[in-house]
């Protein structure tokens, strides 16, 4: 039998157990939740070896098995994937976290991990004969997929708040997309993309609503896997808005384990969901031991990547963290901007303020002891610290020339 | 005998040919020429093959034989390197080169090729016992010395011009750097840092003033070599500012032939010095067949990152030109904007307007038939398009809360 490129196999409703074909294009399942893809990896894990990994490129298709796109012409990529796994000894040592690491994702095309679930799931629009896409957003994975959409030759329009990083505004506009600001939230964002959706037949790339964006995320725990030499760290934090990230990074995870990559005889990392104080709807949901999220109203944080009310998948979220005995934590505003100040100074990695919350979260859950100062801890660093100017103050002296210091 | 980590032999004056111990901290030759990097290459291509570099992690350090750290432990990394190599078919057939690629040095920490020399920099100067450093800039060099310099725990002093990319200050100001902006040229900066250097000891870090930060930018040479399998492409075309990048590429394929890594017998690529219409001192010196360029007056361009109206190395990229049978290239600004917005919507590449001279200097260069249309092409995008928003003009409509497109 012939290797394939992909071992897709079909997709599946995770709260109805709805069973769809993964050659047609899907959104949601009937029932109104995401769909998830299944691969065939009992075939998969026949054929299929970490040393096969040597020598493929430092880019998230290596692990093209494991991903959605069937055939190596559809897929669009800008080279994302393969982040830096950095130590960060001082700010480590600063919080009693001797095995502190980071996985950076700003060192990506578009500056956020945002770029992961475009590269695929634009790659997989395209396979699927997808013409024009829409979706709203709170910036960076409009940005992402007005990009990636501009190199697949698909039609892109976008929808985000007036209050996004302005940078933003700039990808999308560069990219030839359609850009739409509203005055007022992502959900808002949302509701007027649901009606173009509606009224125009476009597909709809909106969190969640299609299956593929969280294949792309997934490869985050793959990597981190694979960096760390298929020996998993005790404890992943991950600042969770939509919550694609940390669904992806479970995801892949337990995909290794069926594969054996991973010893299933031993716990997965314990996960982490950061919010911030003034968006912590999982947060609420976790400390109530519920399994679904409620609205949470008027939201507001620096952090805006994170500044999502109610996310559609936060079953799933929440699910992770029963799973893997995690947790969920909410981090203010000032604190984790002390602690993006700390990280640049300290370690020199200018961080985004959502990923600055994971270290700010992680000092947090070392002083109450839930994270043990002997454990290997990983923060997701989710975009470029470049991108959100605004959370740096400068105060600079200005020389005339011929001035001296 | 034991493989030693580096091959670093000794410093080389390129104009006087003086030899200087790299055990030391070395600035410029007593001569007023920048040092060079010399490595004992006959031991060392005795000892080490391509096939060495397999497993090893994709940043910079992979070629640590050939670059000056001698203890791994002196390594300051925040993960640099190994950034993609793209194929770039739809500008390319809008051009009309078939095989158009770009190295796209904005997928890198800081967001742009400046990290490599701050890393082999910085990481030597620690290795030397330099504990503090100042610099003039024209921002983004600045901003990835006060980066690494704050990892590497060495104070910095960075003057840059008002008129710099803004976000290099946030860069600056968030790792902890001395900043100061000056109301002139960065050759305003450099006499105010020349004062501090001379006043107060300090490391002058100064582009080709200290030797290392040539090794770190070489690196792009070594990747372009080793991502094409070790068969070089016929053109790189290099956005020329200070010049270190096209000096350390033309160094780094010079060395490779010495190993045996790349064909002797074969030509070496044809280096394209690229600088915008409003600075173009190394273009008018080219043109009039000279060894070395003269101050050009009221330099002014968007593309910020080469407005450096005299370089130190000007005599080294000219004889990169000459030996390699190349040529320089003046591009206006509004010709590197389009080429900008077309890249971002052809390609979903939002560069730099340093890159987007690049591409525009190709265009150019195969419509007056210097490029042929079958040729190899490499352009060479410094920087994440991010960094430089006011490049892109964004008119957007505002929408309120339940409106429809």
């Amino acid at each position: 039998m012939i290797a394939k490129y992909s071992y897709l196999s079909h997709l599946r409703c995770p709260k109805c157990d709805a069973v769809y074909n993964s050659r047609q294009r899907q959104q949601l399942c009937a029932c109104g939740s995401p769909l998830l893809a299944e691969y065939d990896l009992e075939q998969l894990a026949a054929r299929w070896k970490p040393g096969d990994l040597s020598g493929r490129a430092p880019d998230l298709w290596r692990y093209h098995e494991l991903l959605p796109v069937e055939r190596p012409e559809n897929v669009v990529t800008l080279g994302e994937g393969m982040t830096p796994l950095l130590p960060m000894p001082f700010l480590g040592a600063d919080m009693g976290i001797e095995r502190l690491f980071m996985k950076d994702e700003g060192i990506i095309p578009t500056g956020t991990f945002k770029a992961r679930g475009a590269a695929v799931g634009v790659s997989k629009a395209k396979e699927l004969g997808v013409r024009e896409l829409a979706m709203p957003t709170n910036g960076n994975a409009g940005a992402a997929w007005a990009l990636y959409a501009a190199r697949a030759g698909i039609r892109a329009t976008v929808v985000m708040p007036v209050a996004a990083p302005e940078i933003t505004r700039n990808e999308c506009a560069v990219s030839g997309a359609n850009l739409f600001l509203v005055d007022g939230l992502i959900s808002d964002a949302g509701k007027i993309v649901g009606q173009a959706v509606t009224a125009r037949g476009i597909f709809d790339a909106s969190t969640l609503k299609e299956p593929y964006r969280i294949e792309g995320k997934k490869t985050m725990g793959l990597e981190i896997a694979e960096q760390f030499g298929w020996e998993l760290p005790d404890v992943i934090l991950y600042p969770t808005g939509g919550g694609v990230g940390i669904i992806g990074i479970s995801k892949a995870l337990k995909e290794l384990q069926t594969l054996g990559w991973i010893d299933r005889s031993r716990k997965l990392p314990r996960l982490v969901a950061v919010q911030a104080k003034g968006c912590a709807p999982i947060v609420k949901a976790w400390e109530e031991k519920r399994t679904e999220s409620e609205f949470f109203p008027d939201s507001s944080t620096v952090a805006f990547g994170i500044n999502v009310p109610k996310a559609l998948g936060d079953f799933l979220v929440l699910q992770a963290l029963y799973e893997t005995e995690g947790c969920a934590v909410a981090i203010d505003d000032e604190t984790l901007l002390a602690e993006q100040g700390k990280a640049a100074r300290m370690e020199g990695a200018f961080i985004c303020p959502e990923g600055a919350a994971t270290f700010a979260a992680a000092r947090l859950l070392r002083e109450n002891g839930w994270i043990g100062a002997e454990e290997r801890v990983v923060a997701l660093n989710t975009g470029a610290g470049i991108k959100y100017p605004d959370t740096v103050r400068v105060d600079v002296p200005i020389l005339q020339p011929g001035q001296f210091l």
